[in-house]
């Protein structure tokens, strides 16, 4: 029973954060000028590269590659973001984009802990799996448009998801239950936050100067 | 016995595609002004860069580690890229380049298929992992050499390669023989229509607007 | 016992692999002005970039998310950039670095050698796993830090590591010990020497012109 309900958690957390990268992905592809195809091509790799990276990680054929049932919930994200490029004019800074962008670096925060915890990795292994799962689709996007990630030049983009995964592995390591909300609460908790304050670190050169 | 024309198949057209692949990728180094070594490793980047990242979806060492034989067709479409930046300019754009950039998605496209249906994956696997095999080293080495993916700019590049992948998996489901030839003529067919005939599709913002 | 030596050399020369390898990211992700987190993403994809690729290509879940033993080490190459960084201005070309770049290319074509061979590779398969060990890593970073990998524009970069890999397979082939210090040796002495005498190779353009 404890597994099946871990089942359904994974199910769920997923299919958000799918829909959710797939929605911020395209809105980056719309916005650079590509055709429809690769519109829905930069949405499916912003939504499927976090955990396809996940799984070589761990060792097995990724899930994407496996099934087609996840295709519809990158698919819908896709839709959602032609959409919304058709109601709101700049919708890559729009609040809408934003929170999406949050929910789907919170929910691949918890399937990277979920499937880093399956596969028997140590408690460090399930935080950088975590946070490569989370931040990876986005940083692939990027590259693809040739431009430096995200990651590394928004301040704290990464640093939720690491919290997150930490949290993941602090809940789990005290045999308490929600593991997997508590992560994507930390998660999409601390990234608002540090969007809606303008939260920000120096660069370092600035601090050694 | 059919397992012998299979791998026979799978080897002749892994073949000419290694050739053509290589070819390609070491004419966009000379364009790209690269010294000798740096023209043989964006071939040998583009001819391999498809099929190991299929193997490594398929969670198998790569054939591109395991083997040196490969690695002549690899050096043989370099030595080919060489002798045609010799005798004639601008082969970045020469309808033999071109021809073999096509030669090179349909090739792989079908070891793609191949290899994708022999790992147990469904139909939407063998369809996902043709068209990463068939794009993939291309796309590679666009990254490398920091500019974005041909794939996502052309307009009519992963679609052939998507229809091959479905016309393969069509004839081995109807339990046909000749899916390998099948998915090459599809792949190629309609990559080369599309040259021709300069077919390409609206960016997505202008069909918003 | 041989197993012994083979596995503490192996832990030797990875920690100064990537010590050597962090420090060199590090000074990289100062220089390109990112805060303090991005620093440390820079310096530790360009510690663990090769070896992780390096499991994937063989087929195992990577070290770098396995243990966090590791991680000291890269956190170490990290501090001593930013000490290098307040001591010494421009310290991306100060001879430090570029021995450490030549350390960390050494240490990685031998980790990299050592796996492969473990793995049951061929002679092919040990020397190219040895290279993309070596370069893996610092190829990466440049594509996060959105340009052209220095090893494609580098002239005698990469060469260094093929002849380490060479040098290893010979030894181990002819029965003798100690393939791991002359991997190392050949390695660091080329690419020192290809550095310190300005050593290049024309661009395969002016060749063919």
């Amino acid at each position: 029973m404890s597994e099946v309900v871990v089942d359904s958690a994974f199910a769920v957390v997923n299919a958000i954060g799918l829909v959710a990268f797939a929605l911020v992905g395209a809105t980056k592809g719309i916005r650079a000028g590509f055709d429809p195809f690769g519109v829905v091509v930069v949405g499916l790799v912003t939504a499927f590269g976090g955990g396809t990276t996940r799984d070589i990680l761990v060792n097995r054929i990724p899930l994407s590659v496996q099934t087609a049932s996840n295709l519809s919930y990158g698919l819908l994200g896709v839709a959602l973001a032609v959409g919304l490029a058709l109601v709101i004019s700049d919708p890559d800074r729009h609040p809408a984009t934003q929170f999406a962008d949050a929910a789907g670096l919170g929910a691949f925060a918890a399937t990277g802990s979920i499937v880093a915890t399956d596969a028997g990795l140590s408690a460090f292994g399930v935080v950088a799996v975590a946070t490569i799962n989370a931040v990876g689709g986005g940083a692939l996007t990027d590259l693809l448009l040739d431009r430096s990630p995200f990651v590394l030049l928004e301040d704290i983009y990464a640093i939720p998801a690491v919290l997150g995964g930490i949290s993941y592995v602090a809940v789990t390591g005290l045999g308490l239950r929600g593991a997997t909300v508590v992560c994507v609460v930390v998660t999409v908790g601390t990234r608002l936050l540090a969007v809606s304050r303008g939260w920000d670190l120096p660069p370092m050169k600035e601090l050694l100067a």
